[in-house]
């Protein structure tokens, strides 16, 4: 089926109808200037929700509350925390965390198990809960709150991550809108990140779970900014019905609309949260094609955009290209060094394994730009993949060696 | 069989008998004060030898050639170059690498069969033969020649890494040395870098190639400065029997005593290429007991000190506690939060999965110190594993922005 899928102008996650948010300044974090660190998300009636979470085996407080509660497949409201991510802090955390989704239920009138919960920020720390407590009092929720929530989801990105499109396929008009956060602790399953999707779609939640899944596929575990993974990722997707559309499935005419719509909002926030990475200044997209599967072209791509010579070389605009062949060496996929062509920009470096008489200054170019396209053929197969990722500056350094003091 | 292990004051690889060694300045790295980017290495008579090379795909010209080489088993000379890697260079790469081989044995007077090449420096660019050639012909061979040899593949090391140590056991006497050399591209599996190890024992090489993989696991194979992996690595062991002892085997009294004097030697040397990584100010050294087994212990050391969030919070002496239960957490063992104890020196930061109360200037002291230990009890098992890394740097971006250029 035919689909138009437009990026809403300013488009947020309460974009989509019937969604409202509201944040305020808790006090969690330290800055008070222009600073947001907690935020509700609300929709109007309740919806039919999933989610993805960290596969690392230390969760925070909030990550196993949200596993227990989404065995039921619905959540109504979101009470999310920047400053502190109330992981490795024991019973004290979850009880911190079941009391923050009843202060939010209260406020809101609804039951305390359609409140999702999620925090980020430093681990170890107990949550301030009388600042939480006084902060949720204090938050507003409006149909306009959507950008105060991407603003209070923030911990060391330089900028707020948010997106809607507003999709039309048949009779059926939906709009999907998301924010997240990134910056550090970012590595593919599961990028390392929150993320709140929201859609006034109808859907089935089988559908909704396999829609997911294949979005975050081929966007958030594409991106990789240091290899490490936290104990707070989380990417949750909530549906109301509000566009009222009649309830899509895997086999509807419009599951494909769906699907690209939410892809495109997933492939938005990931590259933002890439650009985005600690210290960074540029984009790094690596795209394997050739490759003997789709897992292994992945594999491929993360793992050059993962590498911190690759990275380091991109920052200093260096046409290091036997970095970019070290590393796919070693990535695990057997691949062929003389069957391999490698491309900065769309100048060919590296053809069948071999140095290509190529114009240094134009690659410095490419490598000058805010985004650098690297692409690998591999010439084993038909599969291809891209990653995203970012340079490794000094910044990212002295960003993190001072996180917590 | 008790032994007596002792490390030799300025010892090197030609400590052991009939090993002879020179290094000269080709012209191959660009800077000219005090550099030395060719060495030889010779014994006065054919050696059992055996060596462990990288796994990367991507293999470097000289590793193809020795690859080959050693499937006889036997080597009686090496000849190495810094600055260039003579990797990904395709057929000249290979007829390059030979030709080296071919002049230095030419020089010594042995056959070329029995030299071994090694290079290391920036991928991609052709060696300068022409340069080679003459650096060959100048090299001058003595039993002082370790020195020039351990600075002569240097690249980015800031110092030279050698050692070598006498052994007594029973009524054998015998000495290993060894050079190495590390920085960046330092990653477990074959903790990619060159190290030539010596030793004038008379070993059988079914127990030479043992003890080698084991004395490696240990040590090199712990090591991890960045997470990438050279296509150049390779340890070479040879064995030349001038110390008159009987054959060691696996089953000789002696073994337990060989096999010790090797893994001191490249614990030394490993040790010395975590504590220089790439811009480093320290040595940082995980143990993680009570895994489930070795493989686990040293999986999970591994992961906590490649962390790029941990080191940068070593290096800004930030006791960011929450970053190792993190890393811990997605090493892909299965830990228990609830039983994980963590300590900084002999400082308790972590409690069955708790935060205990802790003096933080304390901790802060410690991680100021140029040795960082840091421990983990997993309390799930017996087995224990001990991984070396260092700290991030803002001058690791800044090395490696600008390598080639």
């Amino acid at each position: 089926m035919e689909a138009k899928i437009e990026f809403i102008l300013s488009g947020t996650i309460t974009s989509p109808k019937g969604f409202h948010a509201g944040a305020t300044y808790a006090g969690i974090k330290e800055r008070a200037d222009d600073v947001l660190d907690l935020g509700i998300l609300f929709s109007e009636v309740p919806c039919v929700a999933t989610a993805l979470f960290t596969t690392n085996r230390v969760k925070a407080a909030p990550i196993i509350l949200c596993q227990q509660r989404l065995r039921s497949e619905r959540a109504t409201a979101v009470v999310v925390n920047s400053g502190c991510a109330n992981a490795c802090t024991g019973e004290q955390g979850l009880a911190d965390a079941a009391e923050m989704a009843d202060l939010a239920a209260k406020g809101i009138g609804i039951s305390p198990e359609d409140v999702m919960v999620a925090s980020t920020g430093v681990i170890g720390l107990p949550l301030p809960m009388e600042r939480i407590r006084a902060g949720i009092e204090g938050v507003v929720l409006s149909i306009e709150g959507g950008h105060d929530l991407a603003k209070a989801v923030m911990t060391t990105d330089t900028c707020a991550k948010e997106t809607a499109v507003a999709t039309a396929a048949g009779d059926s008009k939906f709009i999907i809108g998301g924010v997240a956060k990134g910056s550090g602790m970012i590595h593919p399953n599961l990028a390392t990140l929150l993320c709140f999707l929201t859609t006034d779609a109808t859907v089935d939640i089988d559908f909704l779970r396999l829609a997911l899944q294949r979005a975050v596929d081929d966007s958030f575990n594409m991106v990789s900014i240091d290899g490490d993974t936290s104990p707070n990722d989380m990417v949750l997707l909530m549906a109301n019905g509000l566009a009222g559309n009649e309830t899509f499935t895997e086999s509807s005419e419009q599951a494909g609309a769906f699907q690209q719509a939410l892809n495109q909002v997933c492939l938005y926030l990931a590259k933002c949260i890439a650009r985005d990475g600690e210290g960074a200044s540029k984009l790094i997209e690596v795209t394997v094609s050739g490759a003997p599967s789709v897992a292994e072209a992945r594999l491929a791509a993360r793992t050059v955009v993962s590498s911190l010579l690759v990275k380091a070389a991109v920052h200093g605009n260096d046409p290091n290209w036997g970095r970019i062949m070290a590393a796919v060496g070693r990535c695990g996929v057997e691949v062929v060094e003389s069957k391999i062509d490698l491309y900065i920009g769309n100048i060919c470096l590296v053809s069948a394994g071999h140095q290509s008489l190529f114009d240094r200054e134009k690659v410095v170019g490419v490598l000058r730009g805010s985004e650098v396209p690297i692409s690998l053929q591999l010439n084993l197969g038909t599969a291809t993949a891209t990653a995203w990722g970012c340079d490794l500056s000094e910044e990212y350094v002295t960003i993190n060696s001072h996180y917590t003091t």
